[in-house]
C-alpha cells in the first residue's frame, strides 16, 4: 500500500472519544496534532444502556480505525490507543466513570471495558477538561502555560491547565468554576449550592431568566418566536431577538455577560491565566457577549491579572473534546 | 571552635525575611527545615522609606548570621542566602516590588538591594505565598501536594501550593483568592470590586459589620467593652464579646464563618485542594469559627473535594512567613 500523507511507516495514531449524553464524537489524530481522520459523531441517549453505548464506541474505534488505515496506509500497531472523555466526576487511575446524571451511570469501569474490545490501551480523562485541553494543544490557547476552559451549555464545564499540564487535583475533582458561588444567597443550583455560575449562565439559567422578565409583563419579541410555548425560549432564541433589537433579550445577554464576567474575573484574581477559552452553545452570541463580559472583568479583577490575560471563544468548536481526549492520552502515557 | 548542634561544617544555612507594614521577622534555618536560630521582630512602619528599610532587613540579616554562627560555630560561607517575602504585587524574576500600598512603594528593586548590603544571593516571593509555602513545610500542610493557604487578617491574601510548588501564575499575580467575589451585588472592596470574600470576612471587615448591627439598635456588650468608642471594636473584641454569649457577636461570628465557608467553597470546587490552611489574627476564634465554616463549606461543595480536604489552623503562627521565605529561596534554587 503506498506510503499515507500522515508519514508512512513511522507515523503514530491515537484514537479519540468524546462520549457526550448525545452523542459520541469519534476520530484519530497523529501524535503531533497536525492531522485529523474519520472525526464523526455517532448518536446516543441514556436509554441505551452502559453496554450498547461500549458496544458504539467500540464499533466506532474500529471504523475510525480502518477507515485512517485505508486513508493513510498505516498498519494497525502504529496506533497506540485510546483517549476516552467522559462527563464525571471520574477516577482516572482506576479508569472507573463514577456517576453520569445524563447517562445514568454509577461506577462504571469504562476504559476497561474499551480497552478489552479495541485490544488497545485506553485513558479516561473529564470531558470538560478534555475540551480545554484540546484547545490548548491545537486551538485558541495554543501554547499558552496557563490557561481556563469553560463550556458553557445544558451545564458548566470547566478544566485547568497549568504549566501546560491538565490540573486534576487530590481527587480528580479539580475544575468546576461553574460551580463557585458568585451571589452567596442567590439562586440554587442543580448541585445543590446557591448563587453558582451555572445558575445564572448556563443555557438552562438564560432562558429561565428571559422567562422570569416576560412573566414581569416587559414587551418582547420572544413570546411570538416560539408560538407563546414559553418553555421552547433558548439562549439561541435569545440572541436570535437581541439581534433584532428586542429590549428585553438585549438586557438578558448583557447580565450574561456579566455574570460570566464576574466568574471569570474571580478566576483572573486566583489563577492569573495567560487566556481564557469560552466554548459551547451559550458562546455563540460572539462579540455581543464576549465585549461586555471583557468590560466585566476589567471592571473587576487586578489590573496585572487583567493585562496578563486573554478571553477568546474556542476555535475547535464540536471537535475540542475529541482532540483534548487525543491530548490526555499522549500526556498520560508522557508521549514525545 | 566547637560543632554546633546543627551539623557542623557540612551544615547549610538560610536565612529569611518576613517583611509587613508594621514589623520585619527574621531568622535563620537549616536547609532541611529542622532548625530554626534568631528568630526576632523588628519594628518598620511606612514612614521610614525605602532605603531606611533596607538597612534595617540588612543590619537584621547580619545579626541574625552572627548569632547563629555563635550558637552552632558555623562558617559565614555556610549561609546559602536570603529569602524575602513581600506585599506585592511584584517581580520575582526581576526581584521587584511593583506597588505596596502599606509601604508607599513603587518599582522598589528590594531584592538587588538587599544582596547587595549582605553579600549574598536572595529571592524575593510575596508575603502571603512565604507563609503557605511555611505552612506546607514544616507546618499544618506538610506533606500535601495541592495546598490553598488564607492569611486573614487587615486583608486576605493567599497562596496556592499545586504539585508542592507555590503557584505563581502568567504575571506572578496569582492566589488572590481574598478578592474573589461571592455577592456580585455586594459591598465595595477596598481592590474597587464588589463583594470580594475581604469586603466580608477581613479584620476590618467583621468590626464593620458589627458596627452595622449596633447601629440596627441590637443590645450588646460591645460598646461597653470600648469605651463606647465603636471606632476601637475589633475581630478580637467581637471574639471575646462572643465568648460571654453576646448574641450580636455570635451572630457576627457565625456569619464570619458563612462569608469564609463560602469562598473556601468555592475554592474546593475550583482547585480540589487535600488541605485549606487559616492564619491571621481573624482565625484566633478557634473552633467557634472552624467548625461552622466547615459546615458552610459541607453544605456547598461537591462531596468527593469535601472528602478530599482538610481545613485547618496554621500551626507557625507569626513565623509563617519567615519559614517559608527560606523555603521560596530553597525552591528557587532548587536546593536538594
Amino acid at each position: 500500500m503506498a506510503k499515507g500523507r500522515a508519514g508512512g511507516d513511522a507515523e503514530r495514531y491515537i484514537v479519540g472519544v468524546d462520549l457526550g449524553g448525545t452523542n459520541i464524537v469519534l476520530g484519530a489524530m497523529t501524535v503531533d496534532g497536525t492531522q485529523q481522520f474519520a472525526m464523526h459523531a455517532v448518536p446516543t441517549h441514556a436509554e441505551l444502556g452502559a453496554d450498547a453505548v461500549v458496544g458504539r464506541i467500540v464499533e466506532g474505534v474500529e471504523r475510525v480505525i480502518a477507515q485512517t488505515r485505508a486513508e493513510t496506509g498505516a498498519r494497525r500497531d502504529q496506533f497506540l490507543g485510546v483517549g476516552i472523555g467522559s462527563p464525571g466526576p471520574l477516577d482516572r487511575e482506576r479508569g472507573i466513570v463514577i456517576v453520569t446524571p445524563n447517562l445514568g451511570w454509577r461506577d462504571f469501569p469504562l476504559r476497561d471495558r474499551v480497552q478489552e474490545g479495541v485490544k488497545l490501551r485506553a485513558t479516561l480523562d473529564n470531558d470538560a477538561n478534555c475540551a480545554t485541553l484540546g484547545e490548548w494543544w491545537i486551538g485558541a490557547a495554543k501554547g499558552a502555560r496557563h490557561v481556563i476552559g469553560l463550556t458553557i451549555g445544558t451545564g458548566i464545564g470547566g478544566g485547568l491547565i497549568l504549566d501546560g499540564k491538565l490540573y486534576h487535583g487530590a481527587s480528580d475533582v479539580a475544575g468546576e468554576p461553574g460551580h463557585a458561588t458568585i451571589d452567596s444567597t442567590g439562586r440554587r443550583c442543580k448541585c445543590g449550592n446557591y448563587g453558582c455560575l451555572e445558575a445564572y449562565a448556563s443555557g438552562p439559567a438564560i432562558a429561565e431568566r428571559a422567562r422570569e422578565a416576560l412573566a414581569g409583563g416587559e414587551p418582547s419579541i420572544l413570546p411570538a418566536m416560539v408560538g407563546s410555548d414559553l418553555s421552547r425560549i433558548t439562549a439561541a432564541t435569545i440572541y436570535a431577538a437581541a439581534q433584532e433589537g428586542d429590549a428585553l433579550a438585549v438586557q438578558v445577554v448583557r447580565d450574561t455577560a456579566r455574570f460570566l464576567g464576574t466568574g471569570i474575573a474571580n478566576l483572573l484574581n486566583i489563577f492569573n491565566p495567560e487566556v481564557v477559552v469560552l466554548a459551547g452553545g451559550v458562546t455563540q452570541a460572539g462579540e455581543a457577549l464576549f465585549e461586555p463580559l471583557r468590560a466585566e472583568v476589567r471592571r473587576r479583577a487586578f489590573k496585572p491579572a487583567v493585562d496578563a490575560c486573554r478571553i477568546v471563544p474556542g476555535e475547535l468548536e464540536g471537535n475540542a473534546g475529541v482532540v483534548g481526549a487525543v491530548a490526555t492520552f499522549i500526556q498520560w502515557h508522557d508521549i514525545t
